[in-house]
């Protein structure tokens, strides 16, 4: 794939795997995460597990990490809103 | 690009894009947010539209459909919140 266009699609993925950052501190900081569904990041991380596939399939480095970061941070918050329930 | 590469690509990005959707229906029954980061949604909408460009780039249906849903989504979760504060 295009360097150029692998670099966009890297800066596309750093991008939404932070977007779940704010959520993961906000939680810690509260202690409460009564208000996210636990369906949420339950089916985003399937969702996410099979960008991942998709990116192996298309040899897009960029949806692989992108979404691999993105299924860590939704298990992360699953745990986390378990630990604070 | 393969049709059938692109309809699993349709089958992620249909459960990635749903994922959004227990977390409105849960906001909307108990009007409550509080414990949702504002930044959460306006940093995914943000690199979601980057993903849908780079849909657009490589010419995968699959990411730009996926990618304007969630767009949708969460701005619509930003209002709800706004709404709900």
């Amino acid at each position: 794939m295009d360097p150029l266009l692998e670099l966009f699609g890297l800066i596309a993925g750093a991008i939404t795997s932070m977007g779940f950052v704010p959520q993961l501190i906000r939680g810690h900081r509260t202690k409460k995460l009564d208000d996210v569904s636990y369906y949420m990041p339950m089916i985003l991380a399937v969702g996410m597990t099979l960008w991942f596939i998709y990116g192996v399939l298309i040899d897009s480095l960029a949806i692989m990490i992108a979404n691999t970061f993105g299924v860590c941070c939704c298990l992360v918050l699953i745990a986390m809103k378990k630990a604070y329930t």
